[in-house]
């Protein structure tokens, strides 16, 4: 498969992306669904940060180098890669805070309704940010399965909440479905992009979708830990009663007044002080990924996958795929289960294969498709073959639970 | 008043370390209360986090780099610059949502109680914080001015929460004698520390504090925006009840379980991922003020401000200075008074001289001790006093309000 591989690389219109991301030798990176690679250009991004903006500029640089801006400015480019407006985007805080935030307007805005609705193994921050408004007194957690969720949505729900490319398996929801169900039973809808944004087109705003939030770390390869971005549709800026009123959020931060008078736009969703040394390192990702775009990059992530099963069939490995069989229908990877899916994930690390475990027993592969090649698919796939036909699961030092991801 | 500059620079203890910070050439840098001055450290720090822990290491640097535990180690080398144990502060999220975290634990550790109590005037996150809580109903917000604090602390307050030192004037609150009415009111008490850390001592564990939170990016010189501390007393660890229960705050993030379980100790204050970037720089802003040690910062502090005032006064310049006179009761600043004050502070920046401008008329000079000598305090004070002498304020360049800060 290595010759066909080629070929692919040789026709793909993105091939030349990779020199573009730093990559470590002798490693295939089939994680950047969970920490996306360092673009080429961030060094020297942080570096001017650092020593130029922070040690020259001083306190001038929140005039003089944008600082105030930042958050608002980087959440104006991630809106083309969601279907949104520039004003209808911020970058700021985690997604965790934004899912706070973003609940609890939900909750103001449909008074004597208190349900949220989501789903059972939802990625666990989006379900225990529910669980920290239950603590409050002011929600009540409601999951359904996928198949049940439209029972699910009684008159008593305020927020349905999903996230659209599931981090375990990659099944995707169909949003304009949902959005349209949801605003039916009366419901708001917030959607977690984090497993979608930069490798998958979205459209929020044909979908007239109320709220969502993504991570900046993934596919956005905004650097560990990034900041996240929110996004509020336009419509819904004058009703916005978020809790998390810091001084950023403010109309105007520096008349110092003790009455908080909330920002007229998406900059309500700010909080404290922005995070200008992750901000630009996010900013250098979004560039980036928003240069090569994020059509081409879905179809290339495709094309990746479905190549990578191929190259498993050619070598008679039957693995259970439990992320769907139709491109179409999945995010930027693909989940497989085994008894023994840690230590094969261990096994191939050893190799320079890079994937994840996701407990208790899945192995995840992820296909940015912004740094990848074909022959890394071919690559990666005959290391799997032979991690499973010599059965190197088995081997202490792989099967023992040591590490934390 | 040159030559007892250099006199006191000789015989200054800390004059070395000085080196360790970068300043910007023709620059005397009074604003390190609001953007502490970059270390020398930190440039090759962050080179190396972006580039080998995150560009080589990628994924594998949340084990292989410590990266999960970054939060607590930072937060442990916070604690004792603030008399506190090393498993009761960590570093995460930014002191506006620290404030939220804190002041709901204490709401819910006191049921039937609902006022939190502060002064007007405080740093408008702090009361706007308490508002956001008032939003949804949990809180009530009551701000007594400092002499009528004691009057006001009835049984229906929950929380006492106050910063040490005043954002604008500097003055200093009795913590011990604070916390122990507060106890005695049946109150709990959070300080913001923001204007105190680095420069100041503080033993929250003598004075029986219960909860604090404070700035990454002033006198312990993380960077702009840097990641915030929080501490809680390690008797309530148990009884902690946050709201913003992220996956970071798990007992077990990576079992992927849809209850939330918080972890034991102070990690459950984290919510989202660690912002890494953040708290590589914070670092090293930490382990510089530490090694210095924030007795000695708090000795220099004084004699800077003391000795600034005597140049002053030496050039026969009067000014309204609204911090104590004491340099024992009040923070590592001097604010002054002045109709004009911003442009006043306008024609010092001009001039080199940077210290900043608090509406409406307060010029606000911070004594950052860690990299200012006394021949800075001489050469500031002549400015200074040549601005005045020379009413430069008065020309249009300095008296438009342009920039934000």
């Amino acid at each position: 498969m290595i010759a066909r591989a080629r070929e692919l690389d040789a026709a793909d219109p993105l091939a030349a992306y990779r020199e573009r991301f730093t990559l470590p030798e002798g490693v295939i990176y089939l994680d950047g669904n969970s920490l996306g690679a360092l673009p080429i250009a961030t060094p020297a991004a942080m570096q001017r940060a650092v020593e130029q903006e922070w040690g020259q500029g001083l306190i001038r640089s929140w005039n003089d180098a944008d600082w105030f801006e930042m958050g608002s400015r980087v959440g104006a480019k991630i809106a083309p890669l969601i279907g949104a407006q520039p004003q209808e985007v911020i970058a700021c805080d985690t997604v965790s805070v934004n899912l706070f935030k973003l609940i609890s307007t939900a909750l103001q805005m449909r008074p004597g309704r208190k349900v949220v609705l989501s789903e059972p193994g939802n990625f666990p921050t989006d379900i225990y940010m529910i669980e920290g408004l239950e603590r409050q007194g002011l929600a009540q957690q409601r999951l359904a399965q996928r198949d049940q969720l439209l029972e699910a949505l009684g008159d008593d729900v305020a927020l349905l909440m999903l996230t659209h490319a599931h981090y375990k398996t990659g099944d995707l929801f169909d949003m304009q479905a949902l959005t349209e169900a949801a605003h039916q039973a009366g419901a708001l809808v917030l959607w977690d992009l984090s497993h979608t944004t930069g490798a998958l087109p979205v459209d929020l705003n044909r979908c007239a979708a109320d709220f969502a939030t993504g991570c900046g770390y993934k596919y956005l390869c905004g650097g560990p830990g990034a900041p996240a971005f929110a996004y509020v549709a336009e419509r819904h800026h004058a009703d916005l009663k978020q809790p998390l009123t810091g001084w950023f959020g403010h109309a105007r931060p520096f008349a110092f007044v003790d009455e908080y008078e909330a920002a007229p736009g998406i900059e309500q969703l700010q909080c404290g002080t922005s995070p200008i040394l992750g901000l630009t390192a996010l900013e250098v990702g979004v560039d980036l990924i928003a240069e090569i775009g994020v059509d081409r990059l879905h179809a290339k992530s495709q094309a990746l996958s479905e190549f990578f099963l191929e190259c498993l069939t050619e070598r008679g490995i039957g693995l259970d795929c439990i992320s769907p069989a139709n491109s179409a229908e999945r995010g930027s990877q693909l989940s497989f289960r085994h008894p023994q899916a840690y230590a094969i994930c261990q096994a191939l690390i050893a190799r320079g294969v890079i994937g994840d475990f996701r407990d208790p027993d899945v192995l995840r592969l992820g296909f940015a498709p912004a740094y990848l090649s074909f022959e890394d698919m071919a690559s990666a796939a005959g290391h799997l073959a032979e991690v499973m036909e010599g059965k190197e699961w088995r081997r202490d030092e792989f099967s023992e639970r040591s590490s934390v991801t």
